[in-house]
């Protein structure tokens, strides 16, 4: 009834009966005199404590932490009263936090964990799609700084990591639509298979979701553990990514933030077509991928005065090398390409490409 | 003309010639492509800058930020200005920070540099005693939070680390009393014959020192290189210190900061105390450390009000275990014992028998 990951320091537990797995984590002797701590947001506080609190019998009512919903919050100010609710329950080296939340919860969870005394346990529970496929697995911790995303950070792997899929009951459509971008994503850079899959259906109900996630959280676990600090082979993993940070960072200057999953199928798109320009990537399959995308998504629309803007925050970009933007890419779907660095008229391309296909609707 | 320690995963040149060395690393294919920031207090930009920019003769003026001096400044806010300086910098993945100056601004450039991006290279060249023999090697990075010293941090550890005993000579005496507070700990914890030396001398001069700061240094990189992240023998570095910052936290929470060294100091006659009363630490040695640490330190009066601001600091520190206050004692000079858990009775002896014998100054 569960699907364990065994992986190096840590493993990954997925399955209708990851909570009853995590119950038994508290009683073992390497955690149960331990002090637990819990990271939420205000959902998660709503909808997934009171099932996480039933399995948690012999730790009654762990302090606990709550920060307002939203990628915006994903900032130091969070971390600084993480920090300081950490301080103020005296919690030692051997304290343990528990994230319950999506990828901002996680990411800003790990972060802080990761640098609170140099660095105390911590166990991710993601509760969105996003969380699951993504940002609770691999161990990349981080906070935004200003308005960009995920530039202060750490490579901290969690003690492990526990999938229940009943948590997406309590999500709206938007939330498991923004998940499914990663799936497609990952189907698109390692495996051609689940990708023929993809293109034929859409998100229809959890159950479908659930044998989806075992299968996307395997290809990331397999490529992270290769290439934990993302020396290599874990640079794949960005496709999307350069072009998806710039479309969600874009949209908190707009005041008008996006989902991550938004963002990255916007920027699978922009850059499927430079797989195009640059890496031979199949027209039809160009087609097919923006057509899959679509299906699903409904996409940010930008102005052309917005290249600008765009083309600042990619500049930026953490994999940038020598000043130039550094992309990963396809060749077709299921092969993955990193470490290609794009000059910059081509990067005015792909942004106008888009910009021609795209809605005009604004963020 | 200077003595290189090789580590495993990096190197620390020490003497006269070793601005000579860090000039040729600029030079190296390592390094020639990649952009070099300057981390600097107020007083190391005027004092060691000039000097150090004679070096960097091909990296003519590296964009440099300046954090005014003091421990009160090791803190999120100094982060987060460096953090945006090299974003507006566009500093990317291969980038160097150069930290120059001492503990304060290695600590936290250390913090800032393994957190940018997930971690970028930095470069430590200490311009006090106190980073010379301790701060600057062995990988610990922080900064303080509120008022708590090295709450948020990592371990990680500079590319390579540049001593050049010149320096000093920028120093008033206080600061080279205070990096002697670490030199005398280093020969409690580990090399009895230095300490027989020490209990004879005083600091006479710089020239005095440098013999004694190669001696220093091998015995942290040595202790560093078997333990870098704190499980075993490292902890043995922090006789002295668990006191030490409650000296340290106190002194600040009455707005009149004192040296580390001098905090440190204190401590150690604290806790060679209980190294007496719990170790069988002889009474005549007990008596040698106090008179050798007075001989070169005035040191912080307190008051038997602050007991218990003092005792509640020592509960928040990062090595406790438990809620139970732990300390790295000596069983005799050159012999230390760590994961030592103290009663809070005989926190409460030590601090007596410190506040009967020391002067009752005030900060």
């Amino acid at each position: 009834m569960y699907k364990q990951i065994k992986l190096r320091d840590h493993h990954i537990i997925s399955g209708k009966d990851a909570l009853d797995i995590f119950k038994t984590l508290f009683e073992s002797s390497d955690y149960k005199d331990r002090a637990i701590f819990l990271l939420m947001d205000d959902n998660t506080n709503h909808h997934c404590l009171p099932l996480l609190r039933s399995y948690l019998a012999k730790k009654a009512a762990p302090p606990g932490i709550i920060i307002p919903c939203g990628e915006e919050h994903k900032n130091l100010h969070s971390c600084e009263r993480l920090w300081n609710f950490l301080q103020k329950h005296q919690a030692d080296r051997n304290a343990v936090l528990v994230n319950l939340g999506g990828g901002v919860i996680t990411d800003i969870g790990g972060f802080a964990a990761s640098t609170y005394k140099r660095g105390i346990s911590f166990i991710n529970i993601p509760t969105t799609l996003m969380g699951m496929i993504d940002a609770a697995i691999g161990g990349k911790t981080a906070v935004n700084l200003q308005k960009t995303k995920n530039q202060i950070g750490t490579f901290a792997q969690p003690d492990s990591v526990y999938i229940y899929p009943g948590f997406l009951n309590t999500l709206p459509k938007k939330e498991l639509e923004s998940g499914y971008a990663e799936i497609l994503k990952h189907a698109l850079i390692a495996d051609k298979n689940l990708w023929e899959v993809l293109k034929l259906k859409a998100i229809e109900n959890i159950n479908t979701l659930e044998d989806l996630i075992n299968y996307a959280v395997l290809i990331k676990a397999e490529i992270v553990e290769q290439d934990p600090y993302e020396k290599n082979i874990r640079k794949t993993l960005n496709f999307g990514h350069t072009f998806g940070h710039a479309f969600e960072s874009l949209a908190i200057q707009h005041d008008n933030p996006i989902t991550h999953g938004k963002a990255i199928a916007a920027g699978m798109i922009c850059e499927s077509y430079l797989s195009y320009a640059i890496n031979q990537l199949d027209k039809t399959e160009l087609s097919d991928i923006q057509k899959t995308i679509e299906k699903t998504f409904s996409l940010p629309g930008i102005k052309t005065s917005d290249i600008n803007s765009m083309t600042n925050y990619m500049y930026n970009d953490k994999k940038n090398q020598k000043g130039k933007i550094n992309c990963s890419l396809i060749a077709e779907p299921g092969k993955a390409k990193y470490d290609q660095l794009i000059p910059e008229e081509l990067i005015n391309e792909a942004l106008n490409y888009y910009i021609d296909r795209m809605p005009k609707t604004g963020f």
